[in-house]
């Protein structure tokens, strides 16, 4: 792996966890409306309603919010009780709450690359949330740059290298999600490195091999240090 | 004024109009609330969670979209109809899908001004959304960059001129917010022209005077061009 100037990192579910948070709210959500519908078809319903408004709401906690409280009114047909409502803006707000817990080994693997690698973080999400987290993370000191994305599509990282004054030959991207971290980046000719995480959102599953010279899958972020710093 | 290499615009009533659109919304969304209480005080509920929810939600529509929704929890003492909050949702998507509309001189201040400075648009509000207003806007071409801030204070701006690779006294800011343009960029010592816009929120808002050598104020946009031709 030569020529790397510029390693991009993932955040959620790459440096911390992240979709384990979003599914237990999601179990507790179904639970709001297991009156209505059986858990599995609440889960249809609401991932129905995100993917709607993906092109309007963005990513993030806020757009999980509104898509939940908009299925809770499809799901009843208006007559849900308002407590559940209430409800879910109450979960909403604990996902926005939660503690960071740092995946292992990500303090060790920034701190062996700083100073040999300009590091930036490369994410999706709500710009507020996100910063945040990168804040609470304590790992905002190694990083060059955050880069918070709308979407992660090949124009997306276009422009994120034209930002970054950078080539793709020179840039590796690291991430969970094959679809959004490592697809788009080897498609414009960048590198990328997989490290997939237990659980991972319906929206990022990828049906299909992915292959490349440019491109690796490690087990855990640790393994990336041999590949890196020989 | 001299020395100025970036000039940065806001973009939300100081390129298009945005504050009467929010305004309007807010109007409607009081009407749903009339059997439980009069328009301004409604209006001062949903105030008074925006402020609560700010730390957490950050700005744009979708934190608005989530403020009156708990607000109508609140005053209804959940016993709102779901209706209510359908109609809230459908207010929100329609401020998503509003069109663009230049305030007057725009097109021309930045034509007049492209090439003789890096131009950059720096506001608040949602990702996606801002992104896709600048799109709509057919001005993107004019930009060498969008900073989409979760804030603008003093901390803000440093980390935007620090991005940006400027120092202050090369900066300056045009906006309609003494609060959110003009004050901060002074603060750090950068320049500011204040472009007031008939409507302000309530929260940009600000009871003192503001003075200073970098500072300016003019009554539209096109009047600028004088300080920065000559």
């Amino acid at each position: 792996m030569t020529g790397i100037q510029i390693i991009a990192f993932d955040a959620d579910d790459t440096l911390w966890v992240n979709e384990p948070y979003f599914q237990e709210a999601e179990q507790k959500f179904c639970g709001l409306l297991e009156d209505y519908l059986p858990h599995h078809s609440v889960s249809q319903e609401l991932f129905r309603t995100e993917m709607e408004r993906l092109p309007l709401y963005g990513y993030g906690v806020k757009s999980v919010m509104l898509s939940m409280i908009e299925t809770i009114l499809r799901v009843t047909n208006n007559t849900a009780r308002p407590e559940l409502i209430q409800k879910t803006i109450e979960y909403g707000q604990e996902l926005l709450n939660k503690p960071i817990e740092l995946l292992d080994g990500v303090q060790e693997v920034l701190e062996a690359l700083k100073g040999k690698y300009r590091l930036v973080v490369a994410t999706k999400g709500d710009l507020l949330d996100q910063e945040r987290k990168l804040n609470k993370s304590g790992l905002a000191h190694y990083f060059h740059h955050i880069e918070i994305m709308s979407d992660k599509k090949e124009k997306d990282y276009y422009k994120l290298l034209k930002h970054l004054d950078c080539k793709p030959e020179n840039f590796l991207m690291i991430g969970n999600s094959l679809k959004s971290d490592v697809m788009p980046v080897l498609e414009i000719g960048g590198h990328a490195i997989h490290i997939p995480y237990h659980t991972t959102w319906a929206h990022e599953m990828v049906s299909h091999e992915v292959k490349g010279d440019n491109f690796y899958t490690f087990e855990t972020i640790s393994d990336i240090l041999p590949k890196l710093l020989s």
